[in-house]
């Protein structure tokens, strides 16, 4: 792809990430990189992730003609508002937060030209945070939901949609809705589940955890900050998972009987069924 | 240690494990298989599992020092039975039931010497089944619980632990109740929600289920008759640990609301300081 510019707002994992990926992956392409504290521009500079450093979100979107939303979610507004006189008519904007209705409805009210903002939410992260944690290979076969409106213009889609490709990966589109409420159940009701999990053991029982709870509670060693802020932001959509995952627990509990042994057998192995389909050849699992 | 001889009742991925260890780091023992089926038994003699095999469980345990139960659990009553007759009196029995309580009390009613008998529970295993599945490595730096009760003899207990440590395990030793209800929090219950999670899902949501969602539900895919005879011999812990999830569920409602915003930044951020103390250096995580 041609890209001569690129705006990365806020140089953490996934906007340090993107910007080592793209400096390898797009040639003649210039990526600029604002942020808020001198050190980890410094630092994004030093390890390759960015070409010019600003602290000003201004400058940093002047010519530009991608510009990616990288910093918490908390701050979109804000930074939306502060660039939004700067940008060129014919600049793109996308973003890379967790959930997207919010942040779609921040873009048509901040940004001069919503049908030139693209949401996205490329699935690629870890544990640890920050610009230290960011790889070229972040992206490499993940995931990336891209959520368009009615009016979303062709041209800026495909522009992000390419990019993300470029970057190694999958991209799905859907609705800022389907998006919120589908991620609910895959991803924001999983995590808590797995912070729940933790928080209900003992010391005792936690003594005697084993490597299938350490698989299943791994994503609870996350960012707590981070996970609130997209927890109230899709609450609506959490508690309706919640909801759901209590009629499984109403079911299964009335299936912990000798008499349903079948029916609680019938249960896993058809679950069990539908897990493993999930791993199946050239799926990241 | 000196063991001359030790008998593996089943040789599936638990049972062929355990003599593959065995035969490597046990010089000068003799394992016997037992199994029901003739073409499991020749796949261990080939694999080097077992150095003899039978069909007899009688003659199995025929002159041996350590008889180690690894049918699935719901064989366990028959196969003690099988054997009582046939132990010698020095004989030492130990299981590998993923229960406790219900095996102590068949081993109680069956066996002629009960103080012989001891209760295991390796913590090892993995989604795949099956003598085709045995490593020799199976055990190294996992857990191993072991149940003894007031009048177990000293010197049975003495060997199955030492047994375990050989084979490369940490050996935890608690009652067969603390066993059962530690482990409905810290393994039964994080399975049947692994299962749970999966089945709620929509086929749109597993489209977009990434890494997290894989990592929490990968104990999902083990075998659907193996858990269900665990979370059946459970049942009772099991439900208490639904109780408590539920508690938690109600917790975690009441603060899914932008003025509960810290409250639910500190339940998540102990959680996350929980589990990272979980994944400590010289811990299997």
């Amino acid at each position: 792809m041609s890209l001569s510019r690129l705006s990365i707002l806020g140089v953490g994992l996934l906007g340090g990430s993107i910007g080592l990926a793209a400096r390898s992956r797009i040639s003649g392409c210039q990526v600029v990189g604002y942020g808020h504290r001198t050190e980890t521009l410094d630092r994004a500079l030093q390890l390759g992730a960015i070409d010019v450093a600003t602290l000003d979100p201004a400058e940093a979107v002047s010519g530009t003609e991608l510009v990616i939303l990288a910093t918490p979610v908390g701050r979109f507004e804000r930074v939306l508002n502060q660039i939004a006189p700067h940008l060129s008519s014919a600049a793109v904007v996308t973003d890379v937060g967790s959930t997207k209705r919010s942040v779609v409805q921040l873009a048509e009210q901040a940004l001069p030209n919503p049908a030139r903002f693209v949401g996205s939410h490329p699935m690629a992260g870890g544990e640890r945070a920050g610009i230290d944690a960011a790889r070229a290979d972040l992206f490499d076969r993940a995931m990336c939901m891209t959520t368009p409106m009615p009016q979303t213009d062709p041209t800026a889609l495909e522009l992000v949609e390419s990019f993300w490709r470029i970057l190694g990966m999958r991209v799905i589109r859907l609705s800022p809705e389907d998006h919120d409420r589908h991620l609910a159940d895959a991803s924001h009701l999983p995590h808590l589940l797995a912070s729940m999990l933790v928080a209900m053991q003992s010391s005792d029982s936690l003594e005697l955890a084993g490597k299938g709870f350490a698989d299943m509670t791994r994503i609870a060693a996350g960012d707590g900050g981070l996970w609130r802020d997209i927890l109230l932001d899709n609450a609506d959509n959490v508690r309706d998972s919640i909801a759901r995952l209590r009629a499984q627990l109403d079911c299964v509990e009335a299936l912990l009987r000798p008499d349903q042994a079948d029916a609680l057998r019938t249960y896993l192995d058809t679950a069990a069924a539908t897990r493993r389909a999930l791993s199946s050849p050239g799926r990241e699992s």
